[in-house]
Parts: C-alpha cells; sequence; structure tokens
C-alpha cells in the first residue's frame, strides 16, 4: 500500500476528479453446475488499467469476471461469472461516469439450453449445445444518450488492423485498442495498437503496467475537456 | 515449509515409501485460441490430498489442471491443460507407482472442430462444437496388468450413490470417493463419502485438509500391504 502510494504520488494525475468503470477478465458461461464455456484471458491488463487509472486520480470502478487477481489497491471491485452479470452489473454503475473502458472478453454467445444437473456420459453420446447471443454492453453503453466517453479493447489473432477498425465502427467508439491473443493472453508484457479517426498508432512492447499508464495517457489526451452535463 | 515439516513430523507416517500419483483440477478443452471449455473444479481437494500423503511418508507426483494454487509443499508437480495432456502425463509417471488417485475433474469431451483461428462474430450466427470422447484415464490406468492401487472420485450434483456405486463399477476400481458438486466445487470445507465393497462410509463435514488426511488414512487401511511386483 505504501508503494502504491507512492507510485501514485509520481504519476501525472490526467483524470483526475473523473469517474472511471472498467471490466476486466474472462466471462463464464455455464453449460450445468460444473462445466462452463470461458476464454483465456487473465484479467491482467484491465486491472493494470484499473491502477493506471487510480494513479492518474480517477474514481475507479472494476467489474470482473472470475480471475486470480487480487483487487487494485484504491479500486472498487465486483466480481461477476456470466456476460449477462457483467451486463447488469455494468449498467448498475453507468450512470455518473466520465469514462468507460471495455477490457473484459467477454463471450459472444451463452448457452440456451443450460443443464440444472450435471450431464452423464451415458449411452447418448456426446452433448448437444446450443448456443443465444448475449448483450453487446460496449454498443449499449455507447449508445447511452450523453454516456461516458468509451473505449473498446480487441484481442485477435490475425488481421488485427481490419478486425480493430471494423469493430471501433460497429460498437460506436471513437478509440480502441487491439492487440494480438496470441502476445498477450495471460503474458506479462504486452504490444498494443491504438486505433481512432487518425488510423492506427503502436506502442511499443512494454509491462502491462507500463502499456496501461501509456494507455492512460493517450486516453486522457483524447478524452473530451468538457464532458456534456451527466443526468 | 518449517510449519509444512512440523505438522507433517506429527502425522502418522502410513504411506511410508510409497509411491504416489495424483491428478487435481479441472482440464480446458479448447474451443479456438482464445475460447476454452472448462469446469469449476478449483483444485484444493486433489492439492490437499497430494499435502497429506507426502505429511504420510509418500513420494508424491502431482498432475495438475490450470488452477491458481501452488504447488503443495515436498510435492512434484506437473501442470497441463487437456484431458489429453493430462492423460498423456500420468502415463508417463505410472510405471513403479504404488497408488494412483483420480482426483481432477477431466473433461469427456473435446472439441473436435478446434479453429486454429478466433471466431469471428458475423452474419453465421452461432458456433458449431462438435465433440470427440477423451481417454479415459482412470480406467485406463486401472486396467493395467500389476499396475497401481486405483482411488477415483466422482463429483454429482444429485444421485450421489447411485452414480458413485456405477462409476466405480465402470472403471473396476475397489474404492471411490464420492461428493455432491455443489457443496464442493470451489469450496473450502466439505462432505466425502467413501464407496467400496462394503458399501458407503460417510465422514463428517471438515475443511479439505482435515478430510483429505482422513481419506489417506482410509486408502492406507485398503492399500495392499504387499504389492504386486512392479516392472
Amino acid at each position: 500500500q505504501l508503494v502504491a502510494e507512492l507510485t501514485a504520488f509520481f504519476q501525472p494525475k490526467r483524470l483526475k476528479g473523473k469517474r472511471v468503470l472498467i471490466t476486466a477478465g474472462p466471462t463464464t458461461e455455464a453449460i450445468d453446475p460444473v462445466r462452463v464455456i470461458t476464454n483465456r484471458s487473465s484479467g491482467k491488463t484491465g486491472y493494470a488499467l484499473a491502477s493506471a487509472a487510480w494513479e492518474a486520480g480517477a474514481d475507479v470502478t472494476l467489474i470482473s469476471g472470475p480471475t486470480a487477481l487480487e483487487t487494485p489497491y484504491g479500486v472498487v471491485r465486483t466480481v461477476v461469472e456470466s456476460a449477462q452479470q457483467m451486463h447488469d452489473a455494468v449498467m448498475s454503475q453507468i450512470a455518473h461516469q466520465d469514462l468507460f473502458i471495455s477490457v473484459a472478453a467477454v463471450a459472444d454467445w451463452r448457452v440456451a439450453n443450460v443443464s440444472g444437473e450435471k450431464l452423464k456420459k451415458d449411452g447418448s453420446g456426446a452433448p448437444k449445445i446450443e448456443f443465444a447471443p448475449n448483450p453487446d454492453i460496449l454498443a449499449t453503453v455507447a449508445a447511452i444518450p450523453n454516456g461516458p466517453w468509451c473505449v473498446g479493447f480487441a484481442a485477435e489473432t490475425e488481421n488485427l488492423a481490419q478486425y480493430a477498425e471494423e469493430k471501433r465502427k460497429r460498437k460506436g467508439i471513437s478509440m480502441l485498442i487491439g492487440n494480438l491473443a496470441q502476445h498477450v493472453m495471460d503474458a506479462d508484457h504486452t504490444t498494443v495498437s491504438i486505433f481512432d479517426d487518425a488510423g492506427e498508432h503502436r506502442l511499443p512492447k512494454s509491462s502491462k503496467q507500463a502499456v496501461a499508464r501509456q494507455l492512460i495517457e493517450a486516453i486522457a489526451q483524447r478524452l473530451p475537456q468538457v464532458p456534456p452535463c451527466k443526468a
């Protein structure tokens, strides 16, 4: 805590007085009471951004899927499992936020035919899993009138620039941070690019904490200086 | 470490000189480079048994799926992801083992059509996941001529006694430990029953570490005193 306070003391207070909501980690979608579909997101990038935003003077709320990580110092955290739960937690906190940073790797689909009992391995063959679409949390928040300024993340395994730009347009946001998933999932170092109306800006490879501070600076530069009145 | 050594000093050396292989935790089955199917097993029960077996004087090898747990003091650990990797790790270590305790929640099925690239949310609808059966690690080890004495685990959400007895017969093992999954997954306390030829023996609810010591004692009582010669 002393180290956290000291480190924060020397960071520029670029988000002083701002309220920031960040999602992080994977979501888990139940198949039955014991089996789940999830993803390899460690949550480290989102947690590092939450720390960096707090260091920069922001009032930070973190909505996290299941991870092995501790709550970052100074940050208020809510832990959820499914994409629907993450959606509900975000929407319950979204009023009065200045900035929403969507880092969580949210499942696009949930299991439509969740079993209330553990599926048995009997003679009936492989399980039949049916899917239903999950709510799009980032697009929902981005569409809120006079809502927070929104930053998205895209983890792709190829064609990053193309997919990131498509995602930025589809979600209706002005800034998206992209990375190649095989280089970042569960790793402590990361290489990311910022995509905005001016194109792609690649940041040098560094620790997730150093990259997070650079991203908070880049976000602070782009954040409208006079935000619209909040409800 | 000092505490671990001191605690162990006061435990009866019921497995002195025995070689014990234990599996623990969930397995993860890839859907694509970022998405996986897994289960809610925390690994705590298997890790507690590994500790208790080491305290009882055994030479313990732990093959673990992905967990947030540290390697138990005194235990040699290998970490794997998929059921096939766990099978291969177990088979590479199984020679010369006296006892095999299968605690891991191993996926019955893997994804047959794993995608090499991250599946995109486009207009083509929900993902189509096809399944292929995984190897049955416990049944394979139980069928090894002059192989180790085998103990299985069953986590069920209902009909525990019936399912546990069926599983014990199907796997060809003489002792199976059963618990109700909703009472044990990711919890620090647990209630278990031992199933053997004499029926069901329910142990009192206790911490996973205390239950693990009782189970090691129960296993030591049943372990053949003069094991067959090993290859």
